[in-house]
């Protein structure tokens, strides 16, 4: 069975991501990271998933992106409430944290290089998105090039290491249609960036807003609580 | 005054950049990892240089890469010793950190999109060096590549960062040279992979062997104490 690491946050996409992975036929490392993020609570919702969908090995990196804050999910700036899609379609928002996706895709090939694995899954979408710089088709491509060069399975034995993001240009409806179709239980992500002191999704955050629309689209309730 | 970041590792190619870094005129904020290495005497040795080279500011971040093991730098794998120049020719050694270069420039991305700074300075020689894949030119060019494509900066502002490397064509013996015209006091740094329970370098692994050469070729001595 072919290998595979899968970046699993405990998010609505990158769990749809890894029941794909498993449907692709790959043998799955599930990848989380706790960094300093506001809402770590994620970190025990990817556990939960990890194991309900057969992932192989759950590994949990400990990395530390408040070292150098710049973001509403890692420093006290106030994470935006209910924006309206206009708002939300206006250039990077508050919540984008610098080179996040760079940092967890390098962690990910550095697994992949010792399990001797070349595929990497992650649940970008640049369709039902906050507009991250580092969600777009063009930047996976730019890493899966870097990632030849800088590792010793790309130069010594030849290797192509191919990052997969099978949800880049789904909605997020069809994303969820897909993970429905695929038995993922939604009742364990967590997706929101600002929850309550008892871990309830806040309704309001970009995140959130993007989830029920997805949902409401897709004409399934979210089986989740709100705190709102 | 232009900012820069600078990956500072406290070895001696890394210091070398600090000074050549802020002898072209950047005002320099330096960048340091506890990644697990049981060389771990490099950071406090990076504490001093970065105050004796007056870096504006040094950051230590502290990040697991023994998660993945994979290398006799972060597990319970044997450094290699008295390599000869032919050994140490043929292919990357075990002491090669699974896209370790990938990380530590990702992390340097993230801190220059949050000072504002587009030129990040790494120490990366491919002349006498290890044969890590991440230390060639062309991964350092692919690296540049991707970090215009995966910010903010680099998105909405068309910042065009650049990767420097100055000593990537180097031998070791010029990087002396060139530091020690820099003013550069060789005797904070260190190199050693292997160090002894009390820090001193062990004079045979790659790293050492390689450092002593430079000194050899350049007419100089090293001025820190080896164990043997």
């Amino acid at each position: 069975m072919k290998r595979a690491v899968v970046l699993l946050s405990g998010g609505l996409d990158s769990t749809t991501t890894l029941a794909i992975c498993r449907a692709d036929g790959f043998e799955s490392y599930a990848l989380s990271f706790r960094y300093g993020q506001r809402h770590e609570r994620e970190v025990p919702a990817a556990r939960k998933i990890a194991k309900s969908l057969g992932a192989k090995e759950h590994r949990i990196a400990r990395i530390d992106l408040r070292v150098f804050a710049g973001s509403a999910l890692t420093a006290e700036i106030e994470v935006p409430k209910a924006r309206s899609a206009p708002e939300m379609a206006r250039g990077i928002p508050v919540t984008y944290v610098p080179a996040r996706n760079t940092i967890f895709l390098s962690y990910a090939l550095a697994w992949a290089e010792v399990l001797g694995a070349t595929d990497i899954f992650i649940g970008t979408n640049a369709i039902d998105y906050s507009g991250y710089p580092d969600c777009r088709p063009e930047f996976i491509r730019a890493f899966e090039k870097l990632a030849n060069l800088a590792t010793r399975a790309g130069v010594e034995e030849g290797a192509c290491f191919q990052v997969r993001a099978p949800l880049i240009s789904l909605s997020k409806a069809e994303i969820i249609r897909r993970g429905i179709s695929l038995g993922v239980d939604y009742s364990l992500t967590h997706s929101c960036y600002d929850p309550t002191s008892t871990g309830l999704a806040c309704g309001a955050c970009d995140s959130c807003q993007l989830r029920l629309k997805g949902f409401r689209e897709a004409g399934l309730v979210d089986p989740i609580v709100y705190a709102t």
